[in-house]
């Protein structure tokens, strides 16, 4: 196939075998749900990981198995006895809308659904589980969550970093958790994953089930991720400022930073929607800067006397690198902002423009923080709110080391190192990025010949 | 598969054979973006139109080829000659958020991208392809359309109904039309269908590409319809409305009205997306009122003496058409509204309360119109800028008959005959119903005995 | 003056005598806020009631002392000791952006401010001050009002109507209350002069102190109301539906019915904001169908083929009389809709446009349940936060009988038979009309001879 | 009065004479509105500049004229010929919601309502109207300024600064212009204000007209300006976000940024709107750091562990003067930021905490582009569509040198000196402030005691 899904990771292709579902063991007890519930899932309910018509020809003719993912579900048999059971959940990294969406969706599943009694959130992240933690978890039902979704962040906490794996598990045991939720990135679920392995070392049987939260939706095998949407929405307002800004002025220039620290879906994604941008720099797509983008830039302020510049956080982290010959890291005093390449951008930009001799403005906007502590906007909410009770379902079902994913229009259970193992970026070949280039009408390359 | 997806319409397997591409001829025009766009397709780049494992080891084991989709995109080589062709546009049905994105994709990707010179935009739907029309067509080009995104509605105007077809032809000979768009739902692309079966047998060289618009997101083989999102987003408001003015008064009902003739998405995932909800009603589900719906209806209001009811305008229609034995349809002045189920449920439910002594209050919510006007938002908007650019190429490329389509995670040319000749609804079985009844809480089973 | 306010009743001038601050006694406690809030206000610091020159020099020259308003604000003295006294608030009327926003305040302000302990919130309007209400009153403290007012609707319920004034007067001494808080429009805060007559009968020392609540802001001798700012600016999202629905159709109309049952300010604010009506039609300016409004909009029709109405529900209601021979109050199956004007509207546009063989589509929009409920603007927000202040202020400060008005830019203590024996509405010669007249464009006079 | 109206500017009383209309000289030239409109303005209209008791007793004391402003509004005759007369705009500064709905209101309201033929735009602010200007004026007729107010900005462009007053005046003389409306700030009306010396000094008859334009609300003798409502509703969301990040990390602080060079109207009032903050800064309300404000934040966290501060960026300036020893004006590197009070408060506050060991995170956010860019809400329309008619009726009146002011609810003449002379700025002791300092819970006093 000559145009690439920038939702495949590049690699080889996955094997049947590795996208098994794992489970703690067999499941004995009737789902509370017979009888009430017609929707039940078997295992063998699955759907293709690969569905391009040549891969699927290529390991036909091999006679591979089709790899696929299991559907998500309930089962009519589970593994747990709700009632005996104590659940417990989670938030780490950073804020994402839809947070406060999905813990209340995983309480209220447990609570009506299942009639689990016993529900804790464990605050601050992993840090609530080291012995050193700030504060107890909190008993979590449904009076505690019900208007949550209403405000961004997580009602939770939360917080970056990992903990003592052995002291972690020592937590769970402590307080009798037997299904723990995960809420968060890459790191999180790394961290979820070496909590099943010593779990697993220890022989105990505590499911860990992750939710995948990842605003800059760059995860593997996972075709959408919760947050992504709002953020979008709301990143058009500020590339809209920034086209105000830049024509209010002779020469004048918005500059929009957009989170993505190795993907540029959402500075992408925001640059079609917006239809203002005329540069969107990305991770995956280098560029140079004199004999490159600055040059570029400032034919077209000659041309049209304004542009519009909307960056990933992840791009030109090579440029500003050589520049500071890898001495930043060094700087004790913590001046990091100098690596933010909104900053860099801006002062090259200036230096560059001024030497030149023509006068300008440039308006540096950096509505980060403003988008991921938005609450979820409806599609995220609705997203959300099933991604919850598939979690529930899965943690029932005494699955373990896996997470929720989307596949295909189907949610499924994706065993964990799969999402973490490798990242999901954009294909400077592939569809959405020639989209972008249609848009911006940028060049298709910005580098200098070396 | 135990649970069914609700984007694949029942009935029989779809065959290889009825999903290829449709053409005016060879291509053998050089692209005008070759050396520039990257993002080349084939026509052998196809994606599965199923992709859950048991369909597909059935059709493996039964030796039949996969039936699949082709990818969307350019083409290395063309079928027109540019600046020769002249193109056109029309918008049907009713309003949806998008349509302008649409339009001005188009105009953009024509103009800038292919370098065609002249794009006429009809007005008021199939009645400007009339020689009765209203106005003669617009000039469109890149300044006419340069903001009309960020208005709702349509340039261009809109109408509903068919149109002579022979005259249609005639007008699109007369105006040298080479390709036209339809931007429209059902009744639109069957209305371009004969199109093509009349320029088929005039033996024309004339392609008709549709870009399907459902707000209700109800075309089958069509994974998500543009304006669908912000229908969603908007109805979420709506729901919040009824909310706070049931929870004002005592035993308050909200009854929201949401757009949906046959199929209840926009009802159902603006339940989900509220959580306000206690009663969701859908075409796809029936119930009765005494002995069901009101009974139940009743005994929540005696115990928390407020309801959300949100009620697709497609819902109980057997309802309303058994109380009237069908002698609506002759009343020729026109009293239509006594089919309108928000009225008719109103004035139910109120009858009905009184009659058991419940002093109450109701409130009926139509947003309808409202949200239908709205301007796309961000993720529709991307989303819209794509069709438009999918839609050109394709029509460059001499398809026609096809319309662009949304499967698994890529943009396809499917058959139009194939979207229109059956519907995607909601699945009681499936997905999306049962997490509507897991968040409502309401009964499985809404009817009496009879 | 040639040209008058319309924030200024007609009739005779206010007298000085009429505008004193009415106490249940002498305050002799020193309030809880002296030393920490420099804001304190005297009984002198007052604020003229007419401040345009010409009524100044013409009280000035015949002696009388010009009428003001006693100015809100906390006193050095205050009248109840706040740890013995109990206070209570009550919602009556229909739902206004804000009303969450006031409770709010007034609990916070009670207890953080004053250290009242003891706050009840009636439930469901007067009706909770009945012996027959529905329920008992809750008890308010700053955990129960925290998030509220980021919710629309209230808290507490409403309902409209009187009760008995001696039942309710005997529920305040049950409970023993000694400061209520009516929040309400004209009815309620009648119903709160008619309750201090009868606590004056008694001769209990009881407060009642009003907030005026009117999202159609036509109080007299209230400069702006609460939730009005709200109104407006969601009132200008449903003109702009309509235009777009207009705009889309062959002669499209876009109808929209806003709220104002005797006073268009809402109506005529939301016009002046969009910018896209053509047509303003308001309870103060009568208008003719045949030979005045349906000619001049069949005639724009034919110009512009689209038009955008804007109708305050109030507006034309003479017209429907005129037509139904008074006959409907004595509907006894209740069918009041044809007293709704936009209903009628739309009905005798169709019929006459029809009658003239004028194709047409037309687009009725009634917003009205969705904008009341809403929650507050940041600006309503400020303000109810503020009235709320000033309400606890004066209550504690054993002012009765008063409530919270807005003149001048300063927030003030009006009594109440003030701002209910008249209302403001907008004056047709006056500033906010000629602006509507000069947007819209529609002429001065829109009746026939007759 | 113990309590002062923050609307009031400190220092002498105005009299009468320095309130008096400007005007080229008497009016001959019948309305063109004669006949049409009935709300006809005569100079005799005039509403008080004082309202309050106590300041009316005084001048009437001692027998002094209460001072008033001209009411705004459509004269029964003009001075200029309309279809004779070449008008023109101008606008500076920085952006500010509603600058398109004031240049689309003039616009309309000349060509539509008095016949104007010939309207200019100078482009980018005076630099326009300098010789050595980047472009020359732009045609303005209702079609370029259809939909403008739509989009934040100004279709104008803009630029600080003033020019050489001479030039200025040459150009208006080439160009022919009769009457300039200049829409901005302080610096603007100033510059307006020498314009109109030079054209008085040349004996010219040419009309200078000033809307006023402050987003920060900050001019004296101007109850409300336009944009301020907007900004206070964008402003909101920030500190909605502040708080979010806040509370989801341990000792999480949320620092929010906002206009306000000179005074917090903006600040206070969001802090007002939004109920989250617990600490607003602002220019006229100083306070110290370590003994001060660090202290008290330091016991916050300590009591609650999160933090939402909100900062003018006035606020502050003599503590980053302090540090610097004013060094920085003469910093050649640019390196200005440094003065941004944002960055300083974030640096301070992390120092300060890790020295005591205190573990947390802060975020800072920063909208101001975001808001000051934004189009305008509702009321912010309409208000800016009334100020450009009263404008464009000053002006076709022959009066110069004057602003349209609103004062008690009424849109006034304001001789230009008087608002740009001195600045309106919150009094601590007054409403506002007393208000803020109840809703956030800060201390009266953040100073240490030297």
């Amino acid at each position: 196939m000559s145009q690439t899904s920038d939702s495949l990771p590049p690699g080889e292709l996955l094997t049947a075998k590795e996208l098994e579902i794992r489970r703690l063991g067999p499941c004995s007890v009737p789902s509370p749900f017979l009888g009430l519930d017609k929707g039940f899932v078997e295992d063998a309910d699955r759907i293709l990981a690969y569905s391009d018509i040549s891969t699927v020809e290529q390991l036909t003719a091999t006679g591979s198995p089709l790899p696929s993912f299991a559907i998500a579900g309930p089962r009519t048999q589970i593994y747990f006895r709700p009632e005996e059971t104590t659940c417990a959940l989670v938030t780490c990294g950073g804020l994402c809308p839809g947070l406060n969406d999905v813990i209340r969706s995983i309480v209220l599943t447990l609570n009506h659904g299942y009639g689990v009694r016993r529900i804790l959130g464990f605050r601050y992240g992993y840090a609530g589980l080291s012995p050193h933690g700030f504060s107890e978890p909190m008993l979590l039902d449904p009076a505690s969550v019900e208007h949550i979704h209403m405000h961004g962040g997580t009602l939770l906490g939360s917080s970056r970093g990992p903990q003592d794996v052995g002291e972690m598990v020592d937590t769970l045991l402590n307080w009798r958790v037997r299904i723990l939720f995960a809420i968060g990135g890459d790191g999180t679920l790394r961290g979820a994953s070496a909590l099943v392995e010593e779990i697993t070392r220890r022989n105990l049987k505590i499911a860990v089930i992750g939710i995948p939260k990842t605003i800059d939706n760059d995860l593997a095998w996972i075709e959408r991720s919760f947050g992504f949407s709002t953020a979008v929405g709301e990143a058009r307002g500020a590339i809209a400022a920034a086209h105000a800004e830049a024509r209010a002025a002779w020469n004048g220039i918005g500059l929009v930073k957009l989170m993505g620290r190795h993907s540029g879906f959402i500075t992408a994604y925001a640059t079609l929607a917006s239809g203002d941008a005329n540069f969107c720099l990305i991770p995956e797509v280098s560029f140079s800067l004199e004999g490159g983008f600055l040059d570029i830039l400032h034919e077209r302020l000659n041309a049209r006397h304004h542009a519009v510049i909307v960056v990933a956080e992840g791009a030109g982290q090579e440029l500003i690198e050589a520049e500071t010959d890898g001495e930043q890291e060094r700087d004790a005093s913590g001046n990091l902002q100098l690596k933010e390449i909104g900053f860099f951008l801006r002062e090259r930009i200036e230096t560059y423009l001024k030497g030149r001799g023509m006068p300008m403005s440039i308006k540096y906007i950096d509505p980060s923080y403003m988008i991921r502590s938005l609450p979820a906007n409806s599609m995220d909410s609705g997203f959300c709110l099933i991604l919850g009770q598939h979690a529930v379902h899965a943690g029932m079902a005494g699955c373990t080391d896996m997470l929720i994913g989307y596949w295909n229009d189907r949610f499924t259970l994706v065993p964990m190192n799969l999402a973490t193992g490798q990242r999901k970026q954009i294909d400077p070949q592939g569809e959405i990025w020639q989209r972008v280039l249609g848009t911006t009408g940028q060049p298709v390359r910005m580098r200098s010949a070396t």
